[in-house]
């Protein structure tokens, strides 16, 4: 058995990008969460025949639920729960408890813009109080109700604003209805498995392999994804598949020990906070200019381990700031494995720091030469003692790609340092 | 007459929330320009029947495009194309050249990962040859090529990383067959007013008087976004509606002269890059710590006016690299005008810049006071001469907010400060 829902978010502002949805994917990860498989989201703007249009695609796929988002506000473009009422065959009745009841809210609400017509205010809403016969009621969190009518499929209707159809959401989810609704769920576990340094295609070979190997492979949901330089697979498989989960694991780690850093869902961002807790860091970055400091800095409580960092975009900037010899330069180029140790080396040492990461490198599209470049990065980790790791690389694509790209490269770097690994 | 489009979005990584679709929103901006509507956009896992269902809704819609974007990958779970060419009633045949072409790109990335099975690598990329027959061919940006099926409807295959996406989309443009689907659409010109300063209300406001006083204003299509601080009006006209749009902006120049600073679409990162030619500009950043220097050198070229910057998170590193005094951090806190004053002036100093900016504040969620509360952000911006400005505000929004948004409060004031604007 198994329970499937459709999402339908309509509103011609998200449908026209000028609002970002952002109900899709938190009903995504709430079904999720349930064992619903979700297998459709739709967007439409606010018009009745796409609305409709969708609702049929959906019942036509044979899901168990369709959840709406938006269109539920007293002006006239907002009519999803007419639509709704029409499509599940139901009459639109005024519940004279839900006209009550948003009375009692308007009028609240009236209190803070004095001035307005009251009157006119009301009967706008008395809209709001129209439900298809027979649907059960959500509680209004702003002021527009939500519905849940019972069918093939069921159908939850739910305001677009997210703070109110969050806890609607809720609230519909105990209904009866849904809960019938949803009853062949199935509970799935999920895990998440993190990559750098391997290209897709090398995982798409070991993929294959354990499609041959590993029992009951094709019982595991496996989606691989490529992000900032970095592989994820996430795979979602039922309790009893555990085993054949564990098998998988198990040969990813044995073919790319070293490429995998996280089997638990962790960022490197994360694994970073937690290895510099006692630490004092320093950055020292051109190509980057700022990005890797920014980055060491977006979470809260970043200040107890970063103690800043010099963004040496000039060639006298790197001399004046980290000490960088300009002879250095001279001879090796800005560009080169020797100045990025030399950066390293002035951060740990003009901020007191004991740890340090460098980058220079040429992000293009103007700078490259025959042996270097655009793309080209040296990255220079340093700790204080002595140790430290410097690499030279190659990344692809724009400015942009390649300056987003070397601050992943330079986590990736700093991580195997501070955990020994080189 | 007129064209209409539907979008299909695939990747169980989307459906599923775990990264946000950037591929619909960008893509209904494109229509939006071309004067054709869209009506849905659909987003699928990679499932073929998911998908081939939400082409044949889009269909059964009677649009005359679809755009599909992802499952163009080499793994087992993209198959985008093999599913569109089925739909479009069209064998899949090897494309020789489009088979050179990718063996071609893929031995270059193999240069940056020794020890991958070569050969393993490009039989996997050799599904990505595979295109439906007389299908027009998109160049790879990636390694993966997108394909044009013309027909009703005419069919966009696009890879999923936006990056890829957006290039090869406006090489399917240009093609005929998409030239021919959307022969019916309506010519539109926009035009774009950027503010900065003003709350969205005193905005609506305008824009009410607008509706009274400007003649058609009904025949504007206006939309308003609040962005990175900022204001935006595009505005959506037919041409014969030049007149109504003028009588508009005139309004607006009047009631908002010293919020407007762009009325061609010009960022303020666009002016900033133009009044910084023939200067050295240097940054002393707190809690931004590297943005702002990211930010002024996201553009190609912009070596030739960056030196540099400093990111003092500590008071330490503020007095060391900076030069402030620690007595004054001591007397006015480090988040105060004062001090922003000094960063500024050191970073003048010591990077030997003509201009400087500095900026120093609480982005949270910790290191609030009753004097000081989360979003307190001391700006200050320094031009050799002596001239400088310095202000302080307070900057709503979570930690990420406010110092994104002080990058941008920072730019509007250096673009003041370079204007004589004050």
């Amino acid at each position: 058995m198994s329970a499937r829902a459709g999402i339908v978010v309509t509103g011609t502002e998200v449908l026209t990008g000028r609002v970002q949805d952002q109900n899709g994917p938190w009903l995504a990860d709430r079904l999720l969460e349930l064992g619903v498989e979700l297998g459709h989201i739709t967007l439409c703007g606010d018009r009745p025949a796409d609305i409709e249009a969708q609702l049929r695609f959906l019942a036509g796929q044979g899901v168990d639920l369709i959840i709406t988002s938006g269109g539920l506000g007293p002006t006239a473009d907002d009519m999803t729960v007419e639509i709704v009422s029409r499509f599940c065959g139901r009459e639109l009745v005024l519940d004279a408890a839900v006209e009550a009841r948003i009375g009692e809210i308007v009028k609240g609400m009236m209190a803070r813009f004095p001035g307005v017509d009251a009157d006119a205010v009301l009967a706008a809403n008395r809209k709001q109080a129209l439900v298809p016969a027979g649907a059960v009621v959500l509680d209004p969190v702003g002021t527009a109700p939500g519905v849940v009518v019972a069918g093939s499929p069921t159908v939850v209707v739910l305001p677009g604003p997210p703070r109110e159809l969050q806890p609607m959401w809720h609230a519909a989810v105990a209904t009866d209805a849904v809960q019938t609704a949803i009853a062949g769920r199935t509970r799935y576990q999920q895990q998440t498995i993190r990559m750098f340094g391997l290209p897709e295609s090398g995982l798409a070979d070991t993929l294959r392999d354990a499609e041959k190997t590993v029992a009951d492979f094709d019982r595991l949901e496996i989606t691989t994804c490529l992000r900032r330089g970095e592989l994820e697979i996430v795979t979602r498989f039922e309790p009893r598949d555990t085993a054949t989960y564990a098998a998988l694991e198990g040969l990813l780690r044995d073919r790319h020990a070293r490429e995998i850093f996280s089997t638990d869902g962790a960022l490197v961002d994360d694994q970073i906070a937690e290895l510099l807790a006692g630490r004092s860091i320093a950055t020292a970055e051109s190509c980057t200019a700022g990005m890797l400091a920014a980055r060491l800095t977006e979470r809260a409580g970043s200040s107890a381990y970063v103690a800043g960092g010099v963004v040496a975009y000039s060639n006298a900037a790197k001399t004046e700031l980290l000490g960088v010899d300009a002879g250095l330069i001279e001879r090796h180029g800005a560009v080169s494995e020797p100045v990025a140790e030399a950066m390293a080396a002035g951060a740990l040492q003009r901020f007191g720091a004991d740890t340090a990461v460098a980058i220079t490198g040429i992000a293009g599209p103007g700078g490259g030469t025959p042996t270097k470049p655009v793309g080209t990065v040296c990255f220079s980790v340093a700790l204080a003692g002595g140790a430290s790791v410097t690499r030279a690389t190659r990344l692809p694509g724009n400015r942009s790609d390649i300056r987003e790209r070397s601050t992943t490269v330079a986590m990736h770097l700093l991580r195997r340092a501070l955990t020994g690994g080189g």
